[in-house]
């Protein structure tokens, strides 16, 4: 788990984790701490972490977590100094630490910390418009521009040589050096990530962040989520058209161009030197490769393996679907 | 036809609605008044209803109305206390006189009383960003923020413990509790509703609102548009993802998920419990039943029974598509 | 090449731009100055012109140009009074070229020379909100309204009777009489037109503007990009409804309608009294005909002669498209 701006509110009691999830404690975690909540693979000694779906087993089998939210099934698989925590959502019951540890990663509400740039120390050094606003934790690097009535919401770090257009907004997000950001954006809000609870959804939190490499320009009307767990990063040279929406986990590759109105469904990743075409959907947990061309309107709900052309609804070889609509 | 916000500019002399219309009045309406103009169902004495289709004759048989826009092959149809006015194109004729009653619903131009929200009562009682605007007849419950650069614009009814992002629009639209309205959206303008007429178009005149209840929440850059007879509703606890956009008069159920880019054309009906994935565009007039799921970039032309899964444009049966794809 | 707006920095020596091109240069070009780059058929002793297509070869043979930018295959096609420049590729050479002459037309970087409205002519004439800004070269006709944060960049001239809503940012464009621009929009930007290289991007200059004829519409969250060479156009009384993308170059005919969240790529061409459907996308260099409906959804990657119905990705024709998806 990256999380370099979500304060995590953690030492947590043992018991207090167990009160939330129902459970009943055992003797040996009444005096206990758990520092931090992360995936298996990262998760240290006093820490909690998750085990939710089989395939990640090999991973459960080695996890150094002291806890483990798990259910019945799965518990079998950890190893004997990990403490199963048995539950019967695993991921809705995860959600609910996870936002003990990191309450602020939840709401998207306004960021009210903000001030007028012009009365902070980057009224020297950055180019500016009329009415922009500051976050706490925020950086900008030398040579940038910033546009009317722009808000860069607290948790931004903005490299060198930078333009972000007018009207956008930013938050919990890394931008490189010589990025663009168009108008009217938003970027580093969370993802449409939820339980879907009958009278009241539960929204899960989302600690990741978004992180645009080098070189990059984004265009107007740009909506890029934050990622859940992981970062939604988009990679160094990668050009986005206007009105594109980026779900939360999405990592794009190098080198890419995409067309207006493009959508990326959550978790996606896409490859190096890919071009997608206007209006493109592509699904989620997907996998494209690299020097991939899918062809405008496609809808893609398979991994494509790369070096290869795709275009249709669903995607296929480019060229079978042009044969079929001769 | 509901009409919370709308000033009503009648009663209008009967007369004067025949000149514009360009017909001759009989005598007996030279002294009359009209008070009102709503649909066969719901109106009453002394004021004036439409008929301009075969499908509605149930319901002008029975109508109140004492005049009633329609043609010389359904003037039949009305009992005999309502006068006809014939007309050759009754919805364009109908749009005439509405714009009569109610001038202040044809055009959206920008809201030019607003004041900033730390000249109004709500400077106590609302968590606010800067330079947000505040319409008139506008009404905000406890526990509410909003973003920076929010215009709230004139005729907004807003419940408790709601949370309204920045640079957003609303207008015409009454919010009820706890539901989240995200980033640059605007809300509550007029659909894209006219008639076609050389050089210039005729605007028919939107006298409905947006009513969006309980727990809801609307995601960055989305458009809904108010109703222009009826109301445009998103139902309790339903959940739209960023760049949506829901036209006129649509109506969506509880507990409905959208996901992002997702279009509604005008006058849409979707149940409750429906999943629809991104990009989903549904046409208009259409009746999407309940528990009903729309696979991503489907493109829906027909009604929707209840617990239906489709997919495909035009969507049908989500096993048949996925056979046909493999 | 039209260019109303953008600074011509020529005359440029000769010399300089075969040393920008790592061409060498023959003795008699020495001492001469070029004036400016124009397209084959308007170029102009001592301006230069580029020579990219054989499909252009009648036009290159009657060039008056001094200079031409072309490859070794096409150079014997222009006359004696025209210089070639030999180059491997001849776009990009040009759109090196010409960002010399017009370095103004590169970066969209946000306009710092905007001032309230408040402080300009437009206060006594213009119907405005709160923080309106307007930049140099622009002028606005009478009975004109403005909304709040818009913001009118340089570059902009406005007739007479025009409302332009909230949130909107204009620049490099000419807005014609009796024109709607809602909220949220972005129009006059560059396109999405560059050349693709390793690591960084090479962006050519857009020194096209947009032009929107007498009595259109263009609905909220709408991006219409400026044209690279020659301009984008939206005819008379043609009205766009919300989130609509036009790119670079676009042509739209007059008495056109286009439903929400279409997109059209770059160059195409729409006639007249064309109905586009909802999410339609077309993809560049396309040219729809007169009196063409496309119903929603369709992706059309084809010409469509007059008076034609289309459906379907790839669009179709209607009836057969019907008739097949029964």
């Amino acid at each position: 788990m990256v999380n370099p701006f979500f304060k995590n509110y953690g030492p947590i009691k043992a018991l207090e984790i167990y009160k939330i999830l129902n459970l009943k404690p055992n003797n040996e975690i009444f005096t206990q701490n758990i520092t931090d909540i992360k995936d298996l693979a990262h998760s240290k000694k006093n820490e909690i972490t998750f085990f939710h779906s089989y395939k990640y087993k090999d991973l459960a089998n080695k996890t150094e977590a002291s806890f483990c939210i798990t259910n019945s099934n799965l518990k079998k698989e950890l190893p004997k100094s990990t403490l199963a925590l048995e539950v019967d959502n695993v991921l809705l019951s995860t959600s609910k630490i996870t936002s003990i540890f990191y309450p602020d990663s939840i709401n998207d509400n306004f960021d009210n910390t903000v001030v007028n740039i012009s009365k902070t120390k980057f009224r020297e050094s950055v180019n500016f418009g009329q009415n922009v606003l500051i976050g706490e934790n925020v950086s900008i690097g030398s040579n940038c521009k910033i546009g009317h009535n722009t808000i860069v919401e607290k948790n931004v770090l903005i490299g060198n040589d930078c333009s972000i257009g007018s009207n956008t907004i930013i938050k919990n997000t890394i931008v490189a050096n010589r990025v663009k950001i168009l108008d009217n954006c938003v970027i580093g809000k969370h993802g449409f990530g939820f339980f879907p609870l009958k009278n009241k959804n539960f929204r899960y939190p989302h600690i990741g962040i978004v992180v645009i490499e080098d070189n990059c320009e984004i265009g107007c009307g740009a909506t890029i989520d934050r990622g859940s767990i992981s970062n939604t990063v988009i990679g160094k040279n990668t050009f986005l058209d206007n009105q594109i929406h980026i779900a939360h986990n999405v990592k794009i590759g190098s080198n890419s161009i995409i067309a207006g109105q493009v959508g990326i469904a959550g978790s996606s990743v896409i490859g190096n030197n890919v071009k997608i075409g206007g209006q493109v959907g592509v699904s989620g947990h997907l996998k494209i490769g690299n020097n991939v061309e899918i062809g405008g309107g496609s809808g893609v709900i398979k991994n494509i393996p790369d070096n290869t052309k795709v275009m249709g609804y669903p995607a296929r070889n480019l060229r079978n679907f042009l044969k079929d609509n001769k």
